[in-house]
């Protein structure tokens, strides 16, 4: 049995539960948790917010570990190794989107980590747990120091979801870029963006953020309720890479870009934002995208070049049995920028 | 003086009236106005529905005619040729848009070919009139016989309103193209799309235009109120144009779209569409965006491919004292699918 911490309905707080993995298959690797990050999807599942949990349900999704066993056909991997799981843990690997890389948009649908098979097939259970059995196709190598491991847990989820559209809408130098919120995903999407080597404004709503977003390496910080700053970057940015999920004006933003510009959405509200007006497109051509996640190659590509720049997330480390205060506070935002769980603690 | 048809107000149907054109400059060109398309934007000016409108008000922007005069700087035309004026007859020149050839998203403002310096200056006057003088950066050659100029008119605005947005996202062969909407836009993108190349389906309310759309070019039409005729195409677009400006559902649209698929809209509703799905921006990466127009490269290349395939609007020849009885029709989308008004019957 695998010790685990689970929701057994949507009222219920997590709590201790055994679960069982499988053993090793040829192309199996077993990792021993170490740490796993607390993304808000955890919560929505707990919860049945997104009306599809299966019970008991293990959230967790941003695993980092120690390699304890492999499959005889394993090539890339040997105990002893430090690996990473995100979001994935499965696709279909023949369709248009796998072949190209992209796993996450998996015309069958990807298997996620937790909450996987939700159509037939046996639940798939996360991080929340003290080991985790994953196929070698989507096993990532962490290459960070050891002392660091904990903060890289958050980049399999909020890292990668921030990393794919930073460079499939080309960030780099040159460019002018803005990153909208500054929690979870917001904190790396400046990171990221500012090791990319763009030109990063940060746009936050807290006038007491403003001091940590050029921490992170924000060049400058716009406090997004005041429209003299804002309309200082009007039809300035080349991409605005927009995290944050509650339902916002996205006009205010979409100004901002120059032609040919695009503002891409990382996060699904629960209520609709307003819709956004369409001249703001036109006149422009201005596009509004969104994205999700990043494939598993792009993934690696991630890792490697966070553990090439020392780029880890900002964390505070919990252990198991707070995971429902956490909750709490996530809800409230308090948070700087990731919990995560010290899996040593459920043992 | 110059003959013409203006508004004199917002309720005021149009009616002759006198405008003087000014003497060509140097880089000027005279053009002896023989057609000029009648856009909806003609409508919405005359009667002021965006607020801006300056009266009296001369509405025409798809304008052919012959050269009457050249200055002496004017290198590409002679007196005699055919020529062609869009929506733009001047531009700050110095932007980066305009650097690029992408005028009609000058960062200074274009000026338009009616209603034009809003901001200070003399209000422009459209193409229902005899005559209009155009420096020459703005004029286009027109290479069609002259059996088919009428049908040119059109392709100065919804020609290249469909156009531009075609190129830019590379629409041509092993492409699946969508076009949302059978009037003066629709139509136009319809044959554009097939001549460039790509599997056309055109959607359409209207079962009684399937029929048409399969003669302008449409491998398959689409009724988009037929929810499962629209299933059948799910996640397969390359790019859907939708040339509709009444507000209506676009996430029925964009879940058509394959991974990485944009939808670009040409019109502006008056009142919003509803809020488009996040989730299905997110889900396959898929765009929402917006083009104006074209530039005046383009449209040059516009009308030199429309030339070189044989293509043309459909139209309906009318006499300009037929205008307001036009308008009333075009508000019923009772066209096939433009009116174009023979400026012979304004003398």
């Amino acid at each position: 049995m695998t010790k685990a911490y689970a929701a057994q309905s949507s009222t219920s707080p997590l709590a201790p539960h055994d679960i069982e993995r499988r053993e090793p298959g040829p192309e199996d690797i077993k990792i021993e948790i170490l740490y796993c990050g607390v993304c808000h999807s955890d919560l929505h599942t707990a919860r049945n917010e997104w009306h599809n949990t299966l019970y008991p349900s293990v959230p967790g999704h941003e695993i980092v570990g120690k390699v304890v066993a492999v499959g005889d056909q394993v090539k890339n991997f040997k105990v002893g190794d430090y690996a990473g799981v995100g979001c994935m843990v499965d696709s279909c690997g023949h369709c248009s989107s796998c072949h190209d890389g992209d796993e996450q948009y998996c015309e069958n649908g990807f298997t996620g980590t937790y909450n996987g098979p939700m159509f037939g097939g046996e639940n798939t259970y996360g991080g929340y747990s003290q080991s985790i059995v994953v196929k070698e196709s989507f096993v990532l190598k962490v290459r960070h120091d050891a002392k660091d491991l904990a903060s890289v847990a958050p980049l399999l989820c909020a890292g990668i979801t921030t990393y794919s559209p930073l460079r499939h809408w080309k960030v780099g130098p040159g460019k002018k870029v803005g990153i909208v919120g500054l929690g979870g995903l917001g904190h790396m999407g400046v990171k990221l963006a500012h090791a990319m080597g763009a030109h990063v404004v940060l746009f936050t709503t807290s006038p007491g953020k403003v001091e940590d977003g050029k921490r992170l390496g924000a060049d400058e910080v716009c406090i997004s309720t005041d429209p003299e700053q804002m309309a200082k970057h009007a039809n300035s940015f080349d991409f605005i890479l927009n995290t944050v999920a509650a339902s916002h004006d996205l006009d205010a933003f979409m100004s901002l870009l120059q032609r040919d510009g695009t503002m891409t959405l990382v996060g699904v509200p629960a209520e609709p934002h307003p819709s956004p007006a369409v001249f703001n497109l036109i006149g422009k051509r201005r596009q509004l995208a969104g994205s999700l996640i990043g494939g598993i190659q792009e993934t690696q590509e991630m890792l490697d070049f966070c553990a090439e720049h020392g780029i880890g997330s900002d964390i505070e480390m919990i252990p198991m049995d707070y995971i429902n205060t956490a909750y709490e506070r996530m809800l409230k935002s308090d948070v700087k920028y990731r919990f995560v769980i010290d899996m040593a603690t459920l043992n």
